[in-house]
C-alpha cells in the first residue's frame, strides 16, 4: 500500500477490521463487543467498558476524552441496569454525550455493543 | 479530576451524560429526544429540531453547518411523516449528509432520536 | 445563504439531504443504499461498497482511508454474506473500526445501509 496512510494510525489492523483510527487528534474505536463468557448485561457492560479504558489507553487517551458515545442494546428493556454499570464508570465532570438505542447484534449472546469517538490528551 | 480537558468543552454535564461536546471545531450532539407530551411523529420531529437548534447555538454552530445526521426511528413507517417536518427546518443548500434506520428507543413513547455532528462557525 | 459555509463542502445537494460533507479534513458520507434492483445481500453490499469508493474519489479520500464504518443490516444473520463481499473489497492492512448492527431501514427491499466517515487525503 502507499504510505499516504501515515497520517492515520490504525490499531489491532485485522484483514476484516481493525479495533481504532486515531486522525487528527480524533479516536475512533471499533464498535466494541463483550469478550467474557458472561450473558447478563451488567457483566457484559462491565467487561465493553474494561477494554475501552485498554483501548483509549492505547490511543493516549481516556474516558474523560469522550466525544460521544453510541450504544446498541440487544433488549432496551437493560437500559436500566447498563446504566448502573455505566454510571460507576463514567468520568466525573466529563460524562460524554450518548445515545442508546435497540438493535440485534452479530452474536446473538451479545447484550451489548458500544461505539466511542473521542479526543487524542493534548 | 485534571485540567487536561480545556481543549474540550461540554454542555450540560449530567452524572450520566453531556449534552454536546466540543473538540477542534467539531460539535458531538447527544442523542436529542422529545420532551413535548406530544405523541404523534410530526409534533415530536419538530421538538426535537428546535432543540438541536437550541444546543447548535450554545455550541456557536446552527443547522446549515450540520456534518452528519443519524436518526433513529422507533417505526420506518413514520419516515414519510418526519421528512414533512424535516424538509420545512433543514437550511436549503446546506442539507447535511443523513441516515435513518429504525430503532426502538429508551422510552416507549418516543417516536425519534437524532445524533447531529456539525462545524463551528469558523 | 450566508457564506461562512466556505469551509464545509458538500457533494450533491439535494432539498433533503446532500451525499457528503467534508470538514477539516474529514469526510462524512450519508447513509449508503443499495440503487441496483438485485435483491441480494451481495449484490446489494457489492452496491453500496462501490458507491463509496464513488463517493470518496470525489471527496479526495478512497478506502484505504476510511475511519469508521457503521453497517445496518436489515437481518443480522446477512452479516456472514456481507462479510464475504466486504472482505474482498476492504483495502488490504487498511481495514477500520467497524460496527454492524441490525436495523430496519427506509425502504423495505433494502438489505443494507453503510455509514462512512473517511480522511480526507494528506
Amino acid at each position: 500500500m502507499s504510505d499516504t496512510q501515515t497520517d492515520i494510525q490504525r490499531l489491532h489492523v485485522a484483514a476484516r477490521y481493525s479495533e481504532a483510527a486515531v486522525f487528527n487528534g480524533v479516536v475512533y474505536l471499533a464498535g466494541m463487543v463483550p469478550e467474557c463468557e458472561a450473558t447478563d448485561i451488567r457483566s457484559q457492560t462491565a467487561d465493553v467498558l474494561r477494554q475501552i479504558d485498554v483501548r483509549l489507553a492505547e490511543c493516549n487517551s481516556d474516558k474523560s476524552r469522550i466525544l460521544r458515545t453510541q450504544i446498541f442494546l440487544r433488549d432496551i428493556a437493560d437500559i436500566a441496569a447498563m446504566n448502573e454499570v455505566w454510571d460507576a464508570w463514567v468520568a466525573a465532570g466529563h460524562a460524554p454525550p450518548r445515545a442508546t438505542v435497540q438493535a440485534a447484534l452479530a452474536d446473538p449472546g451479545w447484550c451489548i455493543e458500544v461505539v466511542v469517538t473521542a479526543a487524542v490528551r493534548g
